[in-house]
């Protein structure tokens, strides 16, 4: 795309944005409660909620959809994370620079896609009074925490003033494919909302007659959804630049009963 | 109402407004994706989501979901609307201006209320690479072509710039209400989170003793709610203009096992 | 938190703020209807969706979120609030002005939490015709009559030009806790998204050795969810200062069956 940058309207200086996941649900009002600290205190401040809709508990669903964007949003912009079943517990809360761009969130592998994408990162634990409110409640550190440090944050405050520096943290355990001669091995690592299945092969390591096996079904690898009947079964390289699993109009997560980190084989892998 | 514009606090120049309708649910990142594209391009940028919470595929829901709102945003909004079996297909990606608003997604019918209800509509078929990003994967436009051409529009760039002319954009299939002798006939052309089912018989169209047959029910008109009592079946002009039938505090697609397309009889219209 | 409000990056002069909750889910385009309404006469106003998966018709579980957030919220927000089952009949709508923040809904309940913890409240029925568009549809008072009036107070119209004075909002039953020698009789009030049960006892109200008895089940009040072991009952004092039962790792409310009303006993309540 070509620079927007010179022609585009723009109010000087630019308006913080945060980004905000969670796996809260919205009924509750929790949600709206962490938007009401930023607000509070970044009267400017734009909010895009990416989701509060992941899985409870579900840290690597998190994971998976966070990777998905942090690094698309400009330089400067926080990406609030709240994956939280360890609330109330010891685990650490986690302030991040990657690549320009900053994360909030507990330390329990939210995180993961991230720190293994980045070219460069920096990671602080938040034990500064000056980034949490004057009471923490033990189990909404979304609030009591993560919110105000976000806010910190988006306020310009350099991230070492968040506490000292953690060089440990958790990260999932990683499923990584591997070669034995002309196959690849590989797990399933996400199922979509659309039943598309998203393993962790990676497209440099699939050659053109490919052919993938999962579940007991041997799979053509195609190009796009368009080159196979509706309801079939194909295999393509997908927006994330791994090879993903579908049925055209139709769910290969139910087709095939896939979950994640089911086996995954590519024939004819490249070597 | 009155107008506001001379009141109210405006930081000049105003800044852009993308309103967003996908079915993608929020769950795997994809929603998120599309705004960082946007919010790299234009940080000042206001997005409001309509819902991403549309049935997969369910392009008629999507439509009809967009008629309720696209025309009472003000001119020079942008609706960015994915909904999209289709991705990868030779459909076409569209970029339209109606009535002073713009709308970018994919020609398939999506646009069909808009198209319908707009006094004048231009269309172009995206094919200049400005308004892609660099790499386009075929399984995900919405990111890598229908966000850079809503952050083009945000930003001023003329509509004849996506490309060719289009003046056959896909339709989905008319349901036009009929009339023989004193009866309409029409069809159940939408059904919503309360059980409402609406119709496609306009609000002119129903005289004022008019009876409305559904599923086997006789059912009088009403003007609101509250003119039954509780679990009652009643049709009533609702917030589109069209004839709908409603239990108070109830549903009543549930009770008539109403869906879209089933036929719905009118006696006493006006003629 | 220290005071960041010298220190943000700021674009004079402050642009509204309005949340936006309801029960109307998001696929139908009633939401963003009632968006587009305040987007075409605030163009720079933020819009915080609160919640739209409120259970349809529940006011007490509305008026539960609304709870969370409302006051966290700077001086000047409006809050937009729609759960309004008895649309169309002759429910007031009001405006409401709390603690600086103000309020826009119908008169059924919603506000109770609001209305109990503010310090001071004064409350206006709306039936200015300039706080309405042109027509309004007897079904849809959230785009007609309710954003407009959200627009009214973000632009900085007076409370007192909305209508008539309130001195009789509706409310909710009030469900306090009663005390019987050393016992307090509660009741659950909530049950959240992640299967917690929230009572209405104060935490002012629970002795340090406390006994909680629900459902049949003796359960200690401990500090926070790390202190059992995953799968075990606890009670604690949660994120609003009232009593909780929890499940680490699990959900109480699925375990003890629990719905709104059910008793909760606590022995050794502070006297």
């Amino acid at each position: 795309m070509t620079d927007l940058s010179s022609g585009h309207v723009r109010a000087a200086p630019l308006p913080p944005r945060i980004t905000f996941l969670t796996d809260f649900g919205t009924a509750d009002g929790y949600v709206a409660a962490m938007k009401a600290v930023i607000a509070a205190n970044v009267p400017t401040c734009l909010i895009d909620d990416a989701s509060h809709d992941i899985r409870p508990g579900d840290i690597a669903a998190g994971a998976w959809a966070l990777g998905a964007y942090w690094r698309l949003y400009p330089a400067g912009t926080v990406h609030l994370a709240v994956v939280d079943p360890g609330v109330g517990s010891s685990r650490r809360a986690l302030a991040v620079e990657a690549d320009g761009r900053f994360l909030v969130g507990p330390d329990n592998g939210l995180f993961t896609h991230v720190l293994d994408t980045a070219r460069e990162w920096r990671i602080r634990s938040i034990d500064n009074p000056a980034w949490m409110r004057a009471a923490v409640a033990s189990t909404f550190h979304g609030r009591d925490i993560f919110a105000p440090s976000a806010v910190q944050l988006a306020c310009g405050s350099p991230l070492d003033a968040a506490g000292p520096i953690v060089s440990d943290p958790v990260s999932l355990p990683a499923l990584r494919p591997v070669r034995h001669d002309d196959r690849v091995l590989g797990v399933i690592v996400h199922t979509d909302h659309y039943g598309n299945i998203i393993t962790n092969i990676p497209a440099a390591w699939i050659g053109d007659g490919a052919c993938v096996r999962a579940s007991g079904h041997d799979i053509q690898l195609r190009r796009t959804y368009a080159d196979v009947a509706p309801g079939e079964l194909l295999a393509l390289i997908g927006s994330r630049g791994l090879l993903e699993i579908s049925v055209r109009n139709g769910s290969a997560a139910r087709l095939l009963s896939a979950t994640t980190g089911q086996p995954v084989v590519v024939r004819g892998g490249r070597r």
